[in-house]
């Protein structure tokens, strides 16, 4: 069967075919990028048009109530959990991925008083090991770096947390959740998993990731990724329930306190993981990523890692009969990679955005990584095909070798 | 001539008349609350449909560069520079206010490190003092609390941050910026102003407060009151050019990297006030943002002061003519007070929502305050009388007094 005929059967006997009518796309574009942002839910405008005219607009300030802006963080919180393996009660939605992860470490290191290591490894994303520095610049933490072999090794008894990207973000591989919880667990660490690259993408179970163990401590996520939520989307916490009455993180803001509204002097934390917000909740923001949450849910992390498993492994045989050699950096076995696939080209910027000319929208990543994300939500099997294709022309014909491919844009 | 002449005559020559129709107000309401939620500016839903639309959804990743998402926290800071008499590169548009004041204090007391004390005072708003509180908890500042009258006596050689809000969010008092900057920095201590009530609504000059010395350090401020960017809209941070080469922050995220793009596994900081950012910029929120910022500097913050002035003193006017008596808790003269006038009364939280279901919005703040806003962008003299007017029935007739109006919101 020819590769054009195999895409056309693998389309036709896809389950998850009606979902891309559920996504906006635009024409002659080919999104190979839904692991950096995600593409907008064709219910997402007529959503924010609702809370920007009538919940805003005519509600005023009485939506807080009206609406349940208030309970935003909580209500989008409980619809991530079951998609990350929690309960509803354990994730909150609120700030960046970047400023919970500080939360969080911080947390941690109150709750191990003796010990001051933040072990992660070189090469994680880098705001993770940014925020681990930002403590160690006042004091309160040490940071360890060890390759991804040598992690169990260096959980000696300094170690307080175990931080790790679960999907690396440049090479898709997998984490042993597992194990690394364990042996962490073993070593009296606590462990913070970074789900920015799985959440929606791929199904883990929190709670559950340690058999007849306790489950992980401490997660966080990303909402405009695989949960296409919009640029900049807010992002997620997770703190297991065992670790409710104990969790301290130092950013106090009055939506963290027991009763914001009762404007006391003295912060009296709020249960659980509500404690973990700051601010006044943004509420553009967390309209537009429950539309994305709901959408995931809906659809299913199980079926979605199926088929985006699916999809991967269909563009790699289509480079195959092409023949189209580039080594590929990710994980040869889709079940020990996230969503993507990630190859070696020594001008992959320049590929990248001679790619990007001709719609085939995916990544860079310093210095000389072609990144391709298979979202499988709105992602045919003809579409992996025809990337292929035109990846083989741009490759082969050196279309990439022109000035306007090099120069790097401001966002790589 | 009648209040009711009164009132026709000065909306007739009430040159900011023009622009309550760029603003959309519900039938039926009377808005005193822009202090807490400013109202929706007719320009946002457009935008955010063009920006979700658009840029979100034709433009997907590719937005980043080519609608300048990437930039968008430093040109709106810019924007917001003027109207608090800072440069452009001194603010920045970024997180929540509170996130910016642990910022801030942390780079603070960096900064002083043979200090601890955070000073600030009793009912200062909560997120302020809560934040001292988090730093405390983790052992690197001590939160000192001086009533207002008892400032200058607290401010000894401990002190390494005065920390106040310029207009107090329940009373609208103003704190003397000059003399208080000036007071702290003979001490040694550097100052943060927090200008949630101040940004959008008077003037202030941050880079002058001090004649013939050098100005506020650090300010803070709101983005969805008086810059009616939407709820829970970004907040922004001001920092004094003096100290850019200085200012190190905990919250060393990504995006306050050189390069960020570059994903280098060590940190090394943006220049000046760009050091500031954490995480991914929220763009919806930082969009409608932008619209507020750009109304508020088109009509101007000298106008806007001077009819929000003649808005209160106008109210006090009809209260007196109507022989309402309710003690009022602002200063009564208006060149002491923020644009608000808030009073006591024992039962606040049922007049106040009895005057809501009239479609008189203000607000109650815990425990006997009714505190009414007169953001004088849409709002009209005849709106005030108006509120008077109803304000005099509903406590004349006993008409708050009724269970519904008791019953305490999730949100007051």
């Amino acid at each position: 069967m020819s590769m054009t005929d195999e895409a056309k059967r693998l389309d036709a006997a896809d389950p998850l075919a009606e979902y891309r009518g559920r996504f906006y796309m635009p024409e002659g574009v080919i999104y190979l990028d839904g692991n950096s942002l995600g593409p907008l839910p064709q219910a997402t405008p007529g959503r924010i048009e609702e809370v920007i005219r009538q919940e805003w607009g005519d509600g005023l300030i009485r939506s807080w109530n009206d609406a349940d802006w208030v309970s935003a963080p909580q209500r989008i919180g409980a619809k991530i959990a079951p998609l990350i393996g929690a309960r509803p009660h354990e994730v909150i939605a609120c700030d960046s991925t970047s400023v919970n992860i500080f939360k969080l470490i911080a947390a941690a290191l109150q709750m191990r008083p003796d010990r001051k290591v933040v072990l992660s490894e070189p090469g994680n994303f880098p705001t993770d090991i940014y925020m681990i520095e930002g403590l160690e610049a006042q004091g309160l933490a040490e940071r360890r770096l060890a390759e991804a072999d040598r992690i169990e090794a260096a959980l000696d008894g300094d170690v307080a947390l175990l931080m790790l990207t679960h999907v690396h973000y440049k090479t898709g591989r997998l984490h042993d959740m597992k194990r690394l919880t364990a042996k962490a667990h073993e070593a009296g660490a606590l462990v913070m998993w970074d789900l920015a690259h799985t959440a929606g993408a791929l199904p883990v179970s929190l709670n559950e990731c340690v058999p007849d163990g306790d489950g992980a401590d401490f997660a966080v996520g990303c909402g405009y990724k695989y949960f296409n939520g919009g640029p900049g989307a807010p992002a997620f916490a997770y703190v297991a329930e065992r670790h409710h009455d104990d969790l301290h993180q130092p950013l106090t803001g009055w939506f963290g306190h027991a009763q914001p509204f009762a404007f006391s002097d003295d912060y009296t934390p709020a249960e659980g993981v509500d404690r973990l917000q700051a601010g006044t909740p943004p509420i553009l923001g967390l309209a537009a990523l429950e539309i994305g949450v709901e959408l995931i849910a809906e659809i299913g992390v199980e079926r979605l890692w199926k088929k985006s498993r699916a999809l991967s492994e269909f563009f790699l045989r289509c480079l195959k009969e092409l023949g189209i050699d580039l080594p590929l950096v990710s994980p040869p076995n889709s079940a020990e990679r996230g969503s993507q696939l990630s190859f070696r080209h020594e001008h992959s910027y320049a590929v990248s955005q001679a790619l990007i000319a001709r719609g085939i929208i995916g990544d860079f990543r310093d210095p000389d990584i072609l990144r391709l994300g298979f979202a499988p939500a709105y992602l045919r099997f003809a579409d992996v095909l025809d990337a292929a294709r035109q990846l083989g022309e741009v490759l082969g014909s050196g279309e990439w070798d022109r000035p306007e491919f090099r120069e790097r844009a401001a966002v790589t």
